[in-house]
């Protein structure tokens, strides 16, 4: 059974890799900026359906309103951008959690931590429900298994990670670059059209949507305002992804921070420039986009056509401006779903990451603080799988809905950690003597603080507007995260200050005694093994101990003991109730009454089995027996195993040592 | 953790009884036939039923041929009985199973204990969904939900089973009591009105079945033989039950035998009175009752009214001749209900006293042999209790369909377990002198041959008609039960023959030398108790082991180590794949090459935690390494528990030793 796991496992996960392979070469810009700019990139695949979708519920007018809105977006993300990239120069190796937990303390950082883990599950969640949009987009099958996909995205994601697949850069490389060329493209040949007069309407031009009751009544000041603001913080998940390169410094060409502030350009440049179009593009082309589509109707009034499907902005903007169904328009969706894979990948490597540097800080179980085979993180990748399928399978993959949720918590880690930079130059300030120095701190400090500022007014603007449409829970399982990350390290820290030694300790201090007590449940060989093996550690005193469950066999045991003449007396212990662990424990307890500075060796013959199913046929009182004695004082309880006839043959079959060394002895 | 999960423990089972408490006053004839018919009689609540419906395929002419069917298996049922009375002249203390396997050998012991764990299964689930339908008579809200009152009922039955509770006598006897009045009270009031002219007819009088196309051209000869034929294979589950009195003579007054066949006889005459009286009065009433409501038409054809509750057939009659609704009615079906709870219960007590029989024979996991804290076998109780829930959620607690599937392994069971009767008695004339005690042993042999004739081709009467309809899933199951305890048995077989001591073996025989190595994984206070255990052990050679998971904290280790100036060495094992137990192994192996007849102690610091959240955070690798270690020969596993503080406090509570005695030692 061992053994077919094992081979499974193999099958799935491949041969380990040895630790030396973590030593990798360092990424140049040219591949450093597709691989860290995907997360943010990926966003332009539904950050303008999210703008589109809630200015659609103020009715067709409010449609207009798009472009100026993407404006706003864009402006905030080129903010974000650059006070990150005043953030390297004072923290190359570390992101968020580093800078709030130095700056502003561990409550700080603990609370960005969970953010940013909250923040990783809801990319891979928004990034494959989207493909599962975009893909349908293509193939119109799989419209309505949208489910379905996202969660074998989540899967497959999860066993390239486990594999340590997707390591590749030149690949990633080549994609997005063939993506950018494509969308650009698409963009200068839409304004190219647009300019001739030749810009074909998108699909959705012939429907419009049917203004929610709330905003029908034209647009009210105020309710334009609510509306636009709403617009605003859903769009703002463009700002998403973009502090990914700054949590990957380490792994850049030198010099670090210069290939990092440079990529850093590059992307939040690339992502304007084509939000911007593809915002402008779809208001030219009249393109519709809304959460439900039930609620369009034919322009003008009257029902939608039945055949009607409602595909991705991006992907409207491809057919109308590259042909519907045209090999460009397939390419570019297609790359478009590369782009999404990438940015899920991405999350599954920075999550795990993070997990395992929080598990490092005593925040999280030291489970994630380890590598497996292929050098991954094993245990973070499947929290993460099953966190980001419980997304899916709650939000029914629903793009718009994960997003209202996702732009909270990204925007309160920018936030934090934008206060935690100016706190940082603030200090540096006061150790920095000359006047140019000075003044280079305090640029360095203004755009961090406009940073903070911009980032602080977003997300209380998401807050509000969103507050009722899931904000709350994203804030509520923060804190709830804050909650079990605090309590888990306080379990640590009592752990810690419990065990370690104190410098009075007398480490060579030995039991005065050691009394062996072997227990017989059956006169066998097993049985004859524990009294050897307990006499073979030549104890102080040493008896058997017989708990008399059933008077017959108890009779029948002491008969046989007898025959064999062992030097070795034996006690029986009344048992009412049938059971095995209350009788020896308190027998136990009355003898370390007598002798308290004793130890108190069980012997406890053991069966170990050749396949699963058969452990099904052996009591498992030893187990729990073996429990119940852990937590009594003074007392070891030793395992004698009995390996049944099955399992002899088999001896487990150790891998080959790679490197040849099997052990050094320094000491010996 | 575990003592919250002992408290909801003691809160549903209750208090844990003595083992004195199992010997217990006999049954007198008046309580010993209610507590064993119930089993029997209950078959009344559901037989019927499955006889008209078979008929009602042949429309509303073949409905008239329901008393007949009914005398047929009341014959039956009461030749059955018949044979039973004098099983149990030769085997007052076992039931089918010891029966055959005694006179025909372990395999037809073990096919008649794996059909007879299949009935009680069956009679479980075939008890609590027909008590589920009765209740929806009663109660109309309960329509539609009889999955779920029919899982709720083993559950009910289940937890008081493992409570212990329904063990009273009076009770029992008193509402079996109050049930056979009511119901010979409502077939006499039934004869008179009848007698009178003023019987009303059924509630599904004014309904006919409509006909199946099989048997709707007329009935020719064959199909009418078929549809009999069918018929009868499904009343007969009128006979289900009848052996429970042959398997408790046990239990009943002295004299024994004489009670048992008493009880027997009543048992067989009030069923087969109560039959014969509710087939008639069925007939009389022109009940209508169909396996789906959906294929009845009003009489002469046209929709039934959309109203229309299909009620089983007792509920009918008592509506009809007590009045709809009236007290006495609903009394009678509620005494119904109780019934059929008995019955249910009776199962609950007799299959895991057959699984334990079973497991004592070795056919089943040992833990089926034990008792629980009240003295009922728990496991057996939750295993029917799956088993059951299994069938009731695959059948959607339908009757019919249940019963299909129940037969089959009864009259299996009749079957084999009769034809070891007669091969008893074969046996017993060979060793039998006088011409009078011959002639008996003839008559008895007689009897028993009639029954195995008689169920022999009941059973082949269900095969054949039913054998399409279900009766092959459940010779399946028979099989793979025999299979699968087949192999349980060879296990413990072999097991025993590899552990038992062979004469010419030393049983003072001890390992040449110890070896102790202790593990090392940090140098904290759980380690050095660890090295002061084993150092205490005084082992011939004692050596500390580290395994080199990550340089720098072996480093740390080492460090850490020397400053102790213990007087231990230390060796370090290299690990390039990040793993434990394969470097230990290796060590350990090559250890043991030097000197294969010594003897290994790996001594491990483990740590005990207060709450069973915390386990989570402790790595699990040190279970893992125990069970590789457990493998390897000549190397026992010695854990040294820390009790982690919060532990340190609770001195886990043992209950009082009810007798004042806590331990003997005959040899001390």
């Amino acid at each position: 059974m061992a053994r077919v796991l094992d081979s499974v496992r193999r099958l799935l996960v491949g041969r380990p890799y040895d630790t030396e392979r973590l030593n990798r070469r360092p990424l140049g810009r040219f591949t450093a900026l597709p691989v860290f700019s995907a997360n943010a990139w990926s966003s332009i695949a539904y950050a303008p359906d999210e703008i589109l979708l809630t200015l659609a519920l103020g009715g067709t007018a409010a449609l207009s309103l798009g472009p100026e809105i993407g404006v706003a977006v864009v402006a905030v993300m080129l903010l974000i951008v650059m006070s990150y990239r005043v953030s390297v120069r004072a923290y190359p190796e570390g992101g968020d959690y580093a800078i709030s937990r130095a700056n502003l303390g561990p409550w700080a950082g603990v609370t960005v931590g969970a953010a940013m883990m909250l923040d990783l599950v809801f990319t891979v969640a928004v990034s494959v429900a989207a493909m599962a949009r975009y893909l349908a987009a293509v193939w119109p099958t799989l419209e309505g298994a949208e489910t379905a996909v996202a969660s074998a995205g989540v899967v497959l994601l999860a066993m390239a990670s486990i594999r340590g697949a997707g390591r590749g850069r030149r690949a990633p490389a080549l994609l997005a670059l063939a993506l950018l060329i494509l969308l650009f493209g698409m963009i200068a040949t839409g304004l190219v059209q647009d300019a001739l007069g030749t810009l074909a309407p998108a699909a959705s031009a012939a429907v419009e949507p049917v203004p929610d009751p709330a905003f029908a009544e034209g647009l009210g000041p105020l309710a334009m305002a609510v509306l636009v603001l709403r617009a605003f913080s859903s769009g703002s998940a463009l700002a998403t992804g973009v502090e990914v390169p700054a949590s990957n410094v380490a792994t850049m060409a030198r010099p670090r921070i210069r290939t990092a502030r440079s990529v850093m350009l590059a992307m939040g440049l690339i992502a304007a420039a084509s939000t911007l179009g593809v915002m402008y593009l779809a208001d030219r082309t009249s393109v519709v986009f809304v959460l439900d589509p039930a609620s369009l109707q034919a322009e003008g009034g009257g029902p939608v056509p039945a055949d009607y499907v409602q595909n991705p902005v991006l992907a409207q903007l491809a057919n109308a401006i590259l042909g519907t169904g045209s090999l460009l328009s397939g390419a570019l969706i297609l790359l478009v779903v590369v782009l999404l894979v990438m940015a899920g990948h991405s999350a599954f490597k920075s999550f795990p990451e993070l997990a395992s540097r929080l598990a490092g800080d005593g925040y999280l179980p030291r489970q994630l603080l380890t590598r497996g085979d292929r050098l991954g993180y094993t245990n973070g990748v499947v929290l993460l799988t099953l966190a980001a399928l419980a997304l899916v399978w709650a939000f029914q993959a629903q793009t718009a809905l994960l997003v209202q949720l996702y732009v909270i918590g990204v925007f309160l880690s920018f936030t934090v950690s934008q206060l935690g930079m100016v706190r940082h130059w603030s200090r540096k300030l006061a150790q920095t003597p000359g006047t140019r120095g000075r003044q280079a701190v305090r640029t360095r400090r203004l755009v961090n603080l406009v940073g903070f500022v911009v980032a602080a007014l977003v997300a209380l603007v998401v807050l509000v507007t969103r507050f009722g449409q899931g904000a709350w829970v994203a804030l509520l399982a923060i804190a709830a995260m804050v909650f079990v990350m605090s309590r888990i390290r306080n379990h640590y820290d009592a752990v810690a200050s419990e065990l370690d030694l104190t410098p009075t300790e007398d480490a060579r201090a030995l039991p005065s005694r050691v009394h062996a007590v072997v227990l017989v449940m059956s006169v066998q060989r097993p049985t004859l093994r524990a009294v050897a093996y307990a006499r073979a550690s030549r104890p102080s005193s040493l008896e058997a101990v017989v708990v008399d469950l059933d008077k017959e066999s108890t009779q029948g045991l002491l008969t046989a003991w007898d025959r064999l003449d062992l030097p070795v007396p034996v006690t029986v212990l009344a048992s009412p109730f049938r059971e095995m662990s209350e009788p020896l424990i308190r027998h136990l307890r009355a003898q370390r009454r007598t002798s308290p500075r004793d130890l108190v060796v069980v012997y406890i013959p053991e069966y170990v089995v050749a396949h699963g199913w058969q452990r099904l046929l052996h009591n498992r009182t030893t187990q729990r027996l073996k429990d119940r004695l852990h937590r009594e004082p003074g007392v070891m309880v030793a395992s004698v195993p009995w390996r049944l006839s099955g399992v002899r043959g088999v001896t487990h079959r150790l891998p080959e040592s790679p490197r040849g060394q099997t052990e050094t002895g320094p000491d010996q």
